[in-house]
């Protein structure tokens, strides 16, 4: 059994989507955002205090689209991820870690600076730089979605998942106005998969059942 | 044949160490730091503007640990990747992404706000601030690297060279001296590896013939 450690609408919601288009069962804790100031002992199951902490078994991983690009391989009969000898292949890898280290890492900075921080160590500046830097990254990725669906292989895949949460993650942060139209469309069409709905019900759910906040947690307060 | 853009200890050093582990052949063309600044050109081979840019054939790769899991997979027979049927698979995808995205990431803030900006841009703040997230990450390494030499499948992978980068970013930074101890001696058996001093060799002998600066990027102001 797969047992995924959540906080509603954080990066850990690429597994969960990804545990949604798989159809694999699996067990959904959430935690309260961020759960390192609000459930201490969170850390004891993962010493890093982050979400995503996914457990298969004796394996826990904490990246969350490494954690994608594994259950694709080990679980999806080749259906969502990208094999070997594909030409494909190597898109793939780079789009699974662009979507995170270069397309969610700098939002997070947005986060911290803009609203996360109290008033006197808020930093309009930095905020600022970061969604320049954001969207002039976005930008590149207007001529390869322009007239497509997916982001390579010519089909959905774990990709798609990576980069889509953080298209997500900038709509939440009110970034979606400045999107370009082929951008904006991807993940229109990202947010119809009937797996991206069963995971936002199943967050809801779970969050319902557990007592835990169903704010989204890039719009909560630390 | 592969062709790979880097400037001197950048990111782009990932894929050159992981070339000269493979003993693979490759065109190397240096580039000044930063590359959007110092060789306009250069965005019509790559329009994020950033290093590294590797090609193999058609393929355009950016993204320095997905382009080291890709070399590994294609062309390693298995010596330097860990397979999907290997119990350390999900280990090794989660070390190959969490040395970019969680290790090196926050370490261009620290670059950005301390060095490169200028003065009335810097934030000693920020830099204070993503200096403590670093080592709060590097220190839940300690208890994985104790005792070993590799941080997965009991050997030396790509992983290492994901992970092994970010530490070498953070000792060109003054970081190694708050390295926890198997950190410190993991990082130099690393940098005992024959290809590690081979790539070396390899970007220093290529800057001299093509004419470009031999200062590591990481300290290069832009």
């Amino acid at each position: 059994m797969i047992t995924l450690y959540h906080c509603i609408a954080a990066r850990s919601f690429r597994p969960l989507w990804a545990l949604e288009e798989l159809g694999l069962p699996y067990e959904l804790k959430m935690l309260p955002f961020p759960p390192r100031a609000h459930e201490r002992s969170f850390l004891a199951v993962n010493p890093l205090g982050t979400v995503p902490a996914m457990f298969d078994g004796e394996l826990r991983m904490t990246e969350s689209s490494a954690i994608c690009q594994y259950l694709g391989a080990r679980y999806g009969d080749g259906r969502l991820d990208v094999a070997v000898s594909d030409p494909d292949f190597g898109a793939y890898l780079n789009w699974l870690h662009f979507g995170e280290a270069t397309l969610t890492f700098p939002q997070t900075l947005i986060l911290r600076y803009e609203r996360f921080e109290p008033p006197e160590r808020q930093s309009p500046q930095v905020a600022h730089d970061y969604k320049r830097w954001f969207l002039g990254r976005l930008r590149t990725l207007e001529p390869v979605l322009d007239g497509r669906s997916a982001i390579c292989a010519g089909r959905f895949t774990m990709a798609d998942i990576s980069v889509g949460y953080a298209l997500l993650l900038a709509e939440y942060l009110g970034l979606a106005g400045e999107f370009p139209p082929a951008v904006a469309r991807y993940l229109e069409s990202l947010k119809e998969r009937p797996a991206f709905r069963r995971a936002q019900e199943a967050e809801a759910a779970a969050a319902g059942e557990q007592g835990v906040s169903t704010v989204p947690a890039p719009l909560t307060l630390p």
